[in-house]
């Protein structure tokens, strides 16, 4: 019996290219090599990252995974465990991981649990394997499984049956609020019930909608934690097996974040993976001496730096003087481009050309729209000239219920606060502003009204609930699944949970064609919540 | 033994709506009651019509199914087939059939063969059945099958060695180009084969993005076709079963349509059920003189009538005299709302506004973009004051390679030609035409090159390869899942093959903010193509 040195690869794969994918894990391997390490690790599908969604089903891939083996094949001196695309001569597809050591594939595993509900869709593409896989090195016995695999007690029952001691697991885990610290408590738990140590590794990185935290850690049977890497950083992390004591040693904890921080830095590297990946110089986005925009300006900035951030005010009729001050001294203090840019001429040429239809039919949302649209043809006009990426600043409580303009303010290619309620968009702006003797958010935007000032002395709060009412009624709706009734029950006015639910009902169309952006809830718009447009259920009966 | 009648219910759902679903299936009960009927037959989880998505994980729903089976109990003297959610107490949901009669429940039956591939997600919401339904009546042996379980052989055969003598089949099955024959085809020889009676009863309708079009049948045990019912049609069709010849007797035989005619009315049957399911009262589109739009326009007047569609013609300096003309006098033709509105007050409004940022940077697509940004915002604002919904015009040729405006000619709720490539675009032109001594689009429309005319003489073609090439290209790599260099072996030139792919890659993110349209290819986008946005496939490797 042997000591020996396990390391975690909390890796951020490129979703689809295998090639940079393999590199990159070669990288790491010669970097734990480096460091003495017997084993490395790395996340669920690790070699053409998660999810991959219908490139799984392009004939080409079994190429590309030959080649990224061949690649692999040539680390020494080092066992790597790795997730893979197993296509079985049968044609069955597999989600699998792969041990391989100097070039010889030692084992596989094909995951045995696929989950099909939530963000998943792993039934999809994948069929279910039937067989554990266990494993001898350095006198250690090691089993593998694929994160779903963890949470299946059947599973891991098999490994402990067969007195493995080290369980390594790989995943692909997605981050909602209050997940990492789920995963540690529980697996503790499991792991000091079935006397088996855990290594557990998560990707990390944003992909579309869905971000990764990492956060993995290691679990000795006994139920200690020994080893809890940060979240939302990529990065090698190692952890040494003491034969004379049967654990692993004491190693790196990363100090938890509380709820605030963690999804903020959740946001952060979802931006910044969505604006990187996709090629784009910079970002440019709308600021209205709102919050909203505030906030994402503040998000922007942390991810990209300010020098590759464009900020632009759009000031109307409605415009108040405080919006306009606050957002040239946020600019300021941020240090980003701003301009301004006047949207009375163009508001009124729409207003000229549509006289003939309009006639003189009172005001109403049209002539609102035709601000959000003004201003969301500028923002696009100056991402298609100089390449930015337009960034949304839409909040959660505001989509749900439609408070927006499609085609105006959900222009962009990623809504940074899509699943962030309002609310929240207020703690987040705090905490933002609380890391900074001077905050980057001017006071008097978190503390006025908030306003889309798109008519005289207008305030949310003339058509919409109190965010706080709004926000308990859309989580019960949305994350709870509550019915009417029930909602009613906890003690809200019923005409106006009628009201809020009717309108999430009814604007399913609108968030259809909004930009996606990033999950930090058990239950996000679209890829999770899939409602049809054309709907005739109702939420009274 | 008995002879005996069986109707089958060619039955449109409103998606969601139990109660409206059920009111409509009792008169339809009544109906074939007075048709001397002694069974009906209704489609797949007709009770809550298909696909219910998300609507399928409401608490609620349980509640709902109860109270439609108390409503459906009150049908006497006729037994009914009919598809429901059935949540076992179990916790587990089944898509199944139940057999009632005199409000009895006979038997129920959960389906064993669910469909996760394609557009299909029923393993997200449905646990497998294990066990056949096999039940007696006028002393006929009866069996019953959901969908995918009759593609299923061993389901089939299951019921014909239990001597089953009939299988009702409950479906919802969506249209794609030449299903209809094909499910025909196929399943007369399986009757033939196993020597069963089939009766295959479908849903019909258009639903969000798919298209259901019902064409039922009926078909002896000897593979004699005995029904065929028209497609695209909401009806009640009835066959005879003469005991002493122990098969059905000839009934309807709908001639079948030829493709062009086909897809045109799938197309029809899609856009009426959008507006009027959404509960528009009208429809409203910018016709530019272009086909696409010419077509959009035919296929709204013969969805909801003239009356109900408004069009607007939005000339720029490069909009041609041709153009206006054609456009007015197509919508003269067809007796529409017609509109003219110019749209250079706008365009140049939103070029001084975005000077100071521009300076003399060279006019690029940006210019263009304002363009169709300019009349996106217009339609938008018709629409927001008088309620009409924007038909989007775009083609499936165009939204694949990105030759479309995002907030601009993309705008609005439902792409009628989404799914449909430009040279089938055509065709359905020349077809429209071809049903009236006056065509109602103007010749020239049909025999001019395509253009934008979003710049000088601008042709598609200046920036596209022709479209018979670009059309064949996207069919083998979207429909046929074809690699760069299959498609270039097929004898297409290197660059136009990687320009074309490379363009279809990067314009998901376009594609994902689009309308739905309606499917008839094997391989729509969005649903039924799921590429993550940020993706690091390359195409060429």
């Amino acid at each position: 019996m042997n000591s020996f040195k396990v390391s975690l690869a909390q890796f951020s794969p490129f979703v689809g290219n295998l090639e940079a994918n393999v590199q990159r894990m070669i990288g790491l391997a010669n970097e734990a090599k480096q460091q003495n390490a017997n084993i490395i690790v790395f996340p669920e599908l690790s070699t053409i990252g998660y999810p991959a969604e219908d490139l799984l089903l392009r004939p080409s891939l079994s190429k590309r995974t030959a080649s990224a083996f061949e690649k692999l094949a040539e680390v020494k001196d080092i066992v790597m465990v790795f997730g893979f695309v197993n296509q079985a001569d049968s044609g069955a597809r597999y989600n699998s991981a792969a041990v391989m050591k100097d070039g010889q594939v030692l084992g596989i595993y094909n995951k045995q649990n696929l989950p099909n509900y939530s963000v998943f869709d792993e039934k999809r593409y994948f069929a279910e394997g039937h067989q554990h896989l266990v494993f001898e090195y350095l006198g250690h016995k090691f089993g593998v499984l694929i994160c779903e695999d963890v949470w299946t007690l059947e599973s891991v029952q098999q490994l402990a049956k067969l007195n493995v001691e080290t369980v390594l697991v790989l995943n692909a885990s997605p981050y909602e609020v209050g997940k990492p610290q789920h995963r540690v408590v529980t697996l503790k738990e499991l792991a000091k019930q079935l006397n088996l140590n855990l290594v557990y590794v998560n990707q990390v990185g944003g992909q579309d909608d869905l971000i990764f935290d990492g956060t993995s850690f290691v679990v000795n049977a006994n139920g200690e934690v020994v080893l809890e890497a940060p979240s939302f950083k990529e990065d090698l992390f190692h952890v040494e097996y003491e034969a004379e004591l049967k654990s692993f040693k004491a190693a790196t904890k990363a100090p938890a974040l509380d709820t605030i921080a963690e999804i903020y830095q959740a946001l952060v590297l979802a931006t910044r993976d969505y604006v990187q990946r996709s090629g784009f110089p910079g970002v440019i986005l709308g600021l209205s001496g709102g919050i909203d925009s505030a906030l994402t300006l503040a998000i922007a900035v942390d991810a990209i730096g300010a020098d590759k951030v464009q900020a632009v005010m759009m000031p109307y009729t409605y415009t108040s003087q405080i919006s306009v001050e606050d957002a040239t001294e946020q600019a300021k203090r941020m240090g980003v481009t701003f301009g301004i840019a006047e949207i009375h001429p163009i508001v009124n040429s729409f207003m000229q050309t549509l006289h003939p239809f309009f006639g003189n039919s009172p005001a109403d949302a049209t002539e609102e729209n035709l601000q959000a649209r003004a201003r969301g043809t500028l923002l696009m006009g100056l991402s298609n000239k100089f390449g930015n990426l337009v960034l949304s600043t839409g909040n959660k409580s505001e989509l749900s219920v439609g408070y927006c303009t499609l085609y105006g303010d959900m222009v962009g290619g990623f809504a940074v606060l899509k699943d962030v309620y309002k609310t929240i968009v207020f703690e987040l702006a705090k905490y933002r502003n609380s890391l900074e003797d001077t905050p980057v958010i001017p006071e008097r935007v978190i503390t006025r009204p908030p306003s889309a000032e798109l008519r005289p002395d207008q305030k949310d709060q003339d058509s919409l609930p109190p965010y706080d009412v709004l926000d308990a009624i859309l989580y019960a709706y949305i994350e709870e699944d509550q019915s009417l009734e029930d909602i009613i029950s906890k003690g809200f006015d019923r005409d106006i949970v009628t009201k809020v639910i009717g309108l999430v009902d009814r604007n399913e169309y609108k968030r259809r064609q909004g930009a996606i952006g990033p999950r930090i809830s058990s239950r996000a718009f679209s890829r999770e919540r899939r409602y049809p447009i054309v709907n005739g259920w109702k939420a009274g009966v």
